[in-house]
């Protein structure tokens, strides 16, 4: 196949990139390349994303379909890491100790390994007809590019996906800069998705998207009620967007690709596996501002978003329940012991997720709300973070947490607003209180 | 009265320090001076702790009941700082500047006010009534040099009570070395009460004594399951040990008065106050090795006793509830805002009290009972930290609950335990796996 007849495909079948201008043709084949790796790497495969990065999507497409050995892109990989960096390749691309030789035998063996698994699953062919495929079903293609992009995929770093499929609007993933993952069991209780359901609420308010994996149990209430309350919710499928799993929210699922998005690594057609679920939480983990696991029993597939989450340093939260249900065993455990925070309400779910309070880009609804709904809590820390803040003495955040005997986050975020609001100000390291509001 | 009366009055009806020896006749003052300073200063009060630790109990009652002036008993104050010092007065004492005369003046004026206070509540006659009339309602009196003295008090520093009045045998109090103290709201819930009367029964079996204040709700729960399940439990109670506060609970604190101790701060016949029940409080943190509130709505008083525990440094600890239940409210905040605990099983709770498990004295119960019911988690979080140790590089504990993302309280109790079990060991302040154990 000739990249003119590349070109022709893509272009006809995606409509040009959303969220972009008109399509050109190289990115019309990196577009294509992206769309016909998805139909052979697992998502999640660090060894791919390091492929990608050194030989971009069409020259590892080029090395599996045209059947290179792993020597060759082992040497391709390594003369494109270096070239860019150095205009010629370094010394120690020349380097022949025995060191450099058993290092570059173990990549040629992970190398060969990659190809292995992916050549029996790629062809051009069948790329062809897997992006035909989702063209007709109305599924269309979303690489990095994108100004719709999800950026919080960049904290993946590696393990970026190669592009997403999406069922619905894709330009609406750019208001995932200001959202929730609201996640959890799918044996849940009606306590916890009543909890689902006032948080997703309570966040549409406040301007916030609703992120979550569209189960049963949590993820369904949460999805439900964001619908419900005129928000946007966003599902992330561990399968084909085309593929509604579990069947019992094939109505909720149809309801989110109309109002929402639905977004899956996976092309059209393929089935979620173990393996899938659990790399599919880490897309949810990363596109969201913030991950709040609202029920989790200790075993509950959600505490892998939630870590996830962790290992990404994004803010994690989990809600509190009777400690006589096993359903909320897993949440007292991320607050014990993963040090989770606490949080009992929409408010502090969106304090978790944007602790500034700077709300979402271009939602005066957020701003309107807020000093109404604001609780007397947040000002009571204010108030102990100004006590002990000096106007003589610098102490940094670290110190005043201690005196102020308030969490570092908290402390942290409060320093921030005084700091906007001019009532403190950072110099050297160190907060002092703000003379000017002192005159 | 002269001094040999005292002792004579003391002696017939003291009958001797309890957990001590015989009383010798300079003891014998102190104890009656103590018992009646208890008739006039209020609990928590730090100018009466900071005379009588110049003058000595003996002392302070010569000063209010003698009619000595403020000037007088500041100038014996400053001589007994400096005389057991120095030998003899230091240069300050003799310091006449300005600085000097206005820090005397302002020390005059508190120590005038306190004269003030005192003077119309104390005197000999009234206090040989009280001490005659605890001693026919079989109430005792315990003073600092006790054995039975609770040894946690040491850290309320200036605001260590004068003396304990107390029912039942005051060497039960010495078990307070290995306690957890109980505390929360008087409007409880069913499942408050359900928590607190687990909890209570689950450290029992551990070995530890149940601290509380006696009051309807959590505080009554805590008491009650603790008698039923056989072990210590201890109130201390706002007013007289001979006012079953509240009428409701008289039976319950009568039973306490037989199995285990009620005590107080102030002398029999008084009524509690507000004052009184939160410097009561104070006690209950001191008194116990850790304290849980078990269920407090957003304005419970239980949350003062929280606070002094966190003041204290005492680990602290709250259950967690279900968001809908405002009876819940201060629990969450306090593991929200003010880094308590989520603790939710007896388990836990005992091992907030005592993180290196070393069980209590002269207990066996808890060491057989421990490995049993060992929840898999404490296990999993040592995992974690011996895979991060190293045995060729010392790390400190910081570093090592950065490694094993575990929180730092969890980390150090591990690397005591680990320590102790001879399979990491500590050196230059770093450290690492033992090497015997892989020998």
């Amino acid at each position: 196949m000739s990249d003119t007849e590349v070109v022709r495909l893509v272009t006809a079948v995606s409509g040009g990139a959303p969220g972009g201008g008109a399509c050109s043709s190289d990115a019309a084949v990196e577009r294509f390349a992206r769309a016909a790796l998805t139909t052979a790497v697992e998502p999640g495969d660090l060894e791919a994303g390091r492929l990608v990065a050194a030989l971009g999507p069409e020259g590892v497409l080029r090395a599996v379909v045209e059947g290179h050995d792993a020597e060759r892109v082992l040497r391709a990989a390594r003369h494109a890491e270096v070239v860019p960096l150095r205009g010629a390749p370094r010394a120690a691309f020349e380097d022949a100790s025995p060191e450099r030789a058993a290092e570059d035998a173990r990549a040629v063996r992970r190398i060969a390994e990659c190809l292995e698994r992916w050549r029996p699953r790629l062809s051009l062919d069948e790329s062809c007809r897997a992006v035909e495929r989702a063209s007709r079903l109305g599924v269309q293609l979303l690489t990095p590019d994108s100004d719709a992009w999800p950026e919080g995929f960049a904290s993946l770093e590696g393990g970026e996906p190669l592009a997403l499929w999406i069922r619905g609007d894709p330009n609406r993933l750019a208001r995932l800069e200001h959202s929730v993952a609201l996640v959890g069991a799918r044996a849940s209780t009606d306590y916890g998705e009543h909890v689902a359901m006032e948080a997703a609420a309570g966040l549409v308010g406040r301007g916030f998207a609703v992120v979550s994996g569209g189960a049963y149990g949590i993820d369904a209430a949460a999805h439900r009620a964001t619908l419900a309350s005129g928000g946007l919710t966003v599902a992330f499928l561990a399968g084909g967007v085309d593929r509604l799993y579990p069947a019992g929210n094939s109505d909720l699922l149809r309801r989110i690709a109309g109002e929402g998005v639905l977004a899956a690594e996976l092309p059209p057609g393929n089935a979620p596996t173990r393996w899938r679920f659990l790399m599919r939480n880490r897309l949810i983990a990363a596109a969201a501002s913030a991950t709040v696991v609202v029920e989790a029993g200790r075993r509950s597939g959600s505490l892998n978003t939630a870590g996830h989450a962790a290992q990404l340093g994004r803010p994690l939260g989990a809600v509190p329940g009777s400690i006589l249900s096993p359903a909320s065993a897993g949440c007292h455990r991320l607050i014990r012991e993963y040090a989770a925070i606490c949080v009992t309400s929409a408010e502090e779910m969106a304090e978790l997720a944007d602790p500034l309070g700077t709300g979402p880009t271009g939602s005066p609804a957020a701003a309107a709300v807020r000093p109404v709904e604001g609780e007397p809590r947040g000002g009571d820390a204010e108030g102990v973070v100004l006590s002990v803040l000096s106007s003589a003495r610098r102490a940094d955040a670290d110190e005043i947490a201690a005196r102020a005997a308030l969490p570092f986050t908290t402390v942290a975020a409060i320093l921030g607003r005084l700091d906007l609001a001019g009532r403190a100000r950072e110099s050297g390291g160190g907060w002092t209180l703000s003379e000017r509001r002192h005159a």
